[in-house]
C-alpha cells in the first residue's frame, strides 16, 4: 500500500509560518522525516493563505523537491495552483482531487493525462457525501467512465470513498469498506483506491486517535485499499500497514519486514 | 466479536502442572484474568496428559466454573471427554471442534443439539487444510448442510477457515479472508465464523507476534469474523478488537469504548 505523507500542509502551524515567511526549513524537515519513515508520496497543500495560491504551490513544490526524490501529491481545490505545481514537478505526480462534478472532471482529467499524473477522485458531488455504498459506487462508476472518455487508464484513477469521523458518522465505516471491495469490480484493470485516513478519528478522544487510524487502515487494506493519505511518522501505523501487507501476501515475510517496508518508501 | 480466551490449556506449563497435581489455583487465576479483560467464553483444553482425558475434562470444567460465570468452550479431539464436559457445564457451551468428516459430524452434531451447544467446524477433512478459499467454502457448505440435517441452526455453527502461520503459509492469509466473506452467503441465517488467531503468528519473531495477531484480527473482522480463540490478556489485541467493533458500527462510540467493551465480557 502506498503511504502519502500528509504533513506538508498549511493547516499545520509550522508549514503555515514557512509559507508566510518564505523559510523552507520545515519543508526540509518533513520531506526527510516522512521519506525516512516509509512515505511513497508527499502531499503538498497550501492551506489557507493570504498569498497567491498559485505562487505558494509553486514554491512548495520547488522547495520540497530540493530535499526529497519521492513524488508529490498536489492537494488543492484551486486547479490553477495544481496545474502550476504540475509544471514544476520533476516526477509524475498525484492530483488531489476531483469529485463526480462535470466541470471538475473536464478541467482536471486532461491535465492529469498531459502531465502523466495519477488522479484522486472523491465519490461525492455538489450535494455532498452519500451515506451508503450504493451511491458511492454510483459516483465511482461515473468517474471510471469519465476516465475512459478522457484517456486516463482506470488504474491511474484513485477512487476515494471518503471516510468520515467515526464519532459523528459511525454508520459510514462499514459502507466505505463495502465500497472499497466493490470498486475493484468496476473495470479491468480495476481502479485504485485511497482514503484520507486521519479523518476517521477526527475529534475522537486524543489517546485513541492513532489506534482508530491504524485499525481502520488495516481493515480497509483487507477490503482492497491501495493507498492512504496519512501520518507517515506514526510508527505504529506504519508497522500495522507493513504487517497487513505481509498478511495479504503482498510482501514476503522476513523477521525484519517492517524495516524492509520502510526502505521501500 | 466474541473473544474465547485460550489460556486454560494443558499445553501451557502452569495448566499442565495444575492437571497433574490436582491444584486448581491456576484455573482460578486464568478464569478471573481472562473474564476481567473481556473474554466472553473460556477455552478448556486438557492438552497432552497421562491421565484419563474424560476425568481431566470433567475436573477442568467443574473447577473453572467455581471462579467464573462466563460459558466454556470444550476443546478436544476426544469426543467422550467433550461429552462428559458438556454434562458438567452450567451454561450452554461451545464445542471445539469437528471437521468435514462424516464420522465426526455424526458423533458430535447430535451432542451439540442435545446440550444446546454452539459448534466450531473446521473447513478441512482427513486430507488436511486446503490452500484456496474455494475448497474451504466447499467444506463449509458440507458442514452447513449437515447442520440442517441434524437440526442445528446455521447460526449455532461457527465455521473456522483455519489460518496457518504467515511465515510458512503466507498465501493462506487472503484466502481465509475471502472464505470469511463468502461463508456469510451460504445460508440464512448465515453461519458464524471463528479463527484460532494465535496460529497466524506461530514461530514468527517474538517481538512481532502480538502485532501480527491484532492486525489479522481486525482485517478478519472487516471480512465478517464473529469470534476468535485468542489471548484475552493481550491488552492491545482487546483494544484493537474493541476499536474494530466501533468502526464496523457494532458498538456505539464513546470516549471510553474500550472499557465498555471489556465490561461486556
Amino acid at each position: 500500500m502506498l503511504i502519502v505523507g500528509e504533513r506538508i500542509n498549511g493547516m499545520f502551524t509550522d508549514i503555515r509560518k514557512a509559507i508566510e515567511s518564505g523559510d523552507p526549513k520545515p519543508l526540509e524537515e518533513w520531506a526527510k522525516k516522512q521519506e525516512d519513515n516509509g512515505a511513497h508520496f508527499l502531499d503538498i497543500n497550501t492551506g489557507p493563505t493570504a498569498k497567491d495560491q498559485v505562487a505558494v504551490m509553486e514554491w512548495l513544490v520547488e522547495n520540497t523537491q530540493e530535499y526529497t526524490n519521492i513524488p508529490l501529491c498536489l492537494d488543492s481545490t484551486n486547479y490553477d495552483a495544481i496545474e502550476a505545481g504540475l509544471k514544476k514537478c520533476k516526477k509524475p505526480a498525484m492530483i488531489n482531487s476531483i469529485t463526480a462534478e462535470r466541470h471538475k472532471i473536464e478541467r482536471v482529467m486532461p491535465m492529469a493525462v498531459e502531465h502523466n499524473a495519477l488522479l484522486i477522485a472523491l465519490t461525492m458531488n455538489e450535494e455532498g457525501v452519500p451515506k451508503d455504498h450504493e451511491k458511492r459506487i454510483g459516483f465511482a462508476m461515473e468517474l471510471v467512465a469519465a476516465a475512459d472518455e478522457f484517456g486516463l487508464s482506470p488504474d491511474e484513477l484513485y477512487i476515494d470513498p471518503l471516510i468520515l469521523p467515526c464519532n459523528v458518522a459511525q454508520d459510514h465505516g462499514p459502507e466505505v469498506l463495502e465500497t472499497l471491495r466493490q470498486v475493484k469490480m468496476l473495470s479491468n484493470p480495476a481502479p485504485k483506491t485511497i482514503l484520507g485516513l486521519s479523518n476517521v478519528s477526527q475529534n475522537t478522544v486524543e489517546d485513541k486517535r492513532e489506534l482508530i487510524n491504524r485499525t481502520y487502515a488495516t481493515m480497509a487494506m483487507g477490503a482492497g485499499l491501495d493507498a492512504a493519505i496519512c501520518d507517515a511518522n506514526d510508527d505504529e501505523l506504519v508497522a500495522a500497514i507493513a504487517t497487513a501487507r505481509i498478511l495479504l501476501n503482498q510482501d514476503i515475510y522476513c523477521d525484519s519486514y517492517i524495516d524492509v517496508f520502510k526502505q521501500s518508501g
